[in-house]
């Protein structure tokens, strides 16, 4: 999220387009939609969306099911947009926890008084694994599904709480080789490891998440809240999350994330090719 | 557990036979056994009758493995009566722990110094899956075992510990999809989700069990005990349980939850047929 | 490690040759092979050549990653060296942590700011797991490799933290099984039970850990470092680890550990063979 020599291309005027968009199809039935093409990077105004988003949610009183999911194709949601100015970011208000605006965000998520399911096709990296873990429950594509933790790779400290989540999730080794290792899995490892509920057949997913989101769309709203609410006893402190995003903005600030982010620029991060379909290997090939 | 407006057949009296029947294979390996037909629900003389085996459990000095099975064809222990009044269990007494007597005996089956096992054939429902999260391991027949936190799906909260207990065993992510999607979850995807140790055919889940508990009563009763105690330290605290048992019986008195179990009454709730065979696929029928 | 009654041969003069060598691969990328032929168990000199190997690994700057293999055939990390004096352990002085000098070094591993990875073919019989589960990640041998917590079956309680490490990485359930089962566990279960991050055929099993160390020795340290601390808050607390150390030397004292560790001697333990080789079915066999 800090402009990085940007070798490539000037830094882009971001949009205020449309980049999260809220769809009812029932009162109790909400789809979240992550549309920012080409690469559905995450910008601060796709934060700053993601904060209206949740703020709607929580003032809802219909509402039972949320999904998010992606209109651009080949990705859920991605890494941070690194052409933008940190600043955009850093400079926008704490939230209502008192963290900042995208852990704000997820933090409240996880703890908002619905149910909240990803559907995740496409590479779902760094913010995109961490909204799966800030969701109640994941759905992969087994074909198109990609998710990493890619940060460490890159010299950085992921930001959004993969450290205080996924170890509670898939256990400490697994969650250390996701973090460490910084590489792409794919839907039926996730499935293996627990990362994501399932992983379905590509052609089934839609359908599976859909008939499961409307069927909890109809159970009764109080029983929903106090189940979760007793199954967040659970959590890791918000303390954690607040400390993960810390490290990630330090992380920020070294040469090692600056040079490995500028290397990953001058080989066409951010645009479709290549280094954003397998950037699990390329992590692998920067010159150190 | 309380008399909703039993639409299909008077209030039955209940039979105070033993429906939980204890037996000794050994002095050191017992055999609990569930057997109250025709589905194997729970009233308040078999939570009764839960108290007297807990404590017979606790009380003796030779005894280190203790295994439930059921009696029961197609139901290892379901969901509670609905038929009995639900006076008749909240007016038993707290039991040693503090806890009312339901909670009380599966948090001092997890403490007891010996090892328990759940050998699950046939429906583990609401109760059934309890008893198997309160047990120290659990088997499941791959063909015939079938699991499920039914009560999100009919308006209630669960009462038995799972919200404190599922996200610890199979990840928030897991246990969410369990609890709020209130499905039946066959023996195969239990052991995909760790929600069991182990599915197994059910030409051999028998001798599996036999073999285990056999194996483990020979070996010495402090070492047992010594080591389940050392485990025991990453346990939900007890108030977690209780917090979920107040809460269960606070939907009891909820519209939702009352009209939604008419409508199973309706149905045939209660009795052999569809509606018990197939309770997750009616839970999504309920007309609301 | 305790001298109970050796039958088959005297007490043996311990070797102070090199049992833990350690090798440099690249400044970053550090191997630690555990050797003490012929079945690989632990005396009190490889517990003290652990001490001297942590102290290197947290002091060095240059290392990121490390991994423990074995040099001995069939065995990566066995039991205790029962035909060593205990006094010889007991009488060590306590490590920096405050814990004895194994438990110390688990803990110390467990907490270094630098990627510890386990490459487990052959026998990981309680000490063997015990390291495994100190390390971030372990992956193993599907055909070869063998994962027990043995203690149990021969009347002992577990020394080095499987108590308060299993219950987080498998499950209660699973912890329970493996810890009172006290029996072995192939790879392909160990991986199911997520007991391994993978098992991996034992052809390809050096070149997947050798190129996940090389690739990780090549991302920045600070990154790895601060990645692995706020992961590290889900850790179990030390005094756990400490009060199963307590539990361990505690059985060891007492009659029924005495006599099964004698009538494993009576068989060929510490030998090459069949009570090595099949310890989980020979547990089962002895007389009690």
């Amino acid at each position: 999220m800090t402009a990085v020599n940007p070798v490539t291309k000037p830094a882009a005027k971001e949009s205020h387009v449309t980049q999260v968009r809220l769809t009812k199809r029932s009162p109790a039935y909400w789809r979240v939609t992550i549309e920012n093409p080409p690469v559905n990077v995450m910008g601060p105004e796709m934060v700053r969306q993601f904060q209206e988003v949740i703020s709607a949610i929580e003032s809802d009183e219909g509402i039972r099911v949320v999904v998010f999911d992606s209109a651009v194709d080949d990705y859920f949601l991605n890494h941070s947009d690194f052409m933008a100015r940190l600043e955009d970011l850093t400079s926008m208000p704490a939230g209502p926890t008192g963290l900042p605006p995208w852990p704000d965000f997820l933090v409240r998520l996880t703890r908002a008084p619905v149910a909240s399911i990803a559907l995740i096709r496409g590479r779902a990296t760094g913010n995109g694994s961490e909204i799966a873990l800030a969701c109640d429950m994941a759905f992969a594509s087994r074909e198109k599904a990609i998710l990493s933790q890619w940060e460490v790779g890159v010299g950085m400290v992921a930001g959004g709480g993969p450290m205080a989540r996924l170890p509670q999730l898939i256990g400490r080794n697994r969650a250390l080789e996701v973090l460490l290792g910084s590489d792409d899995i794919r839907g039926e490892q996730a499935e293996a490891y627990g990362y994501v509920n399932r992983a379905l057949p590509d052609a089934e997913l839609d359908s599976f998440v859909d008939a499961l989101a409307t069927r909890i769309a109809r159970f009764d709203k109080w029983a929903i809240a106090n189940t979760k609410r007793l199954v967040n006893t659970s959590l890791p402190p918000e303390v954690e999350i607040g400390a993960g995003w810390d490290a990630c903005i330090a992380s920020l600030g070294r040469t090692a994330a600056q040079n490995g982010i500028k290397a990953l620029n001058a080989r066409g991060f951010h645009e479709p090719g290549e280094v954003e379909t397998r950037l699990g290997y390329y992590l692998g090939q920067i010159p150190r």
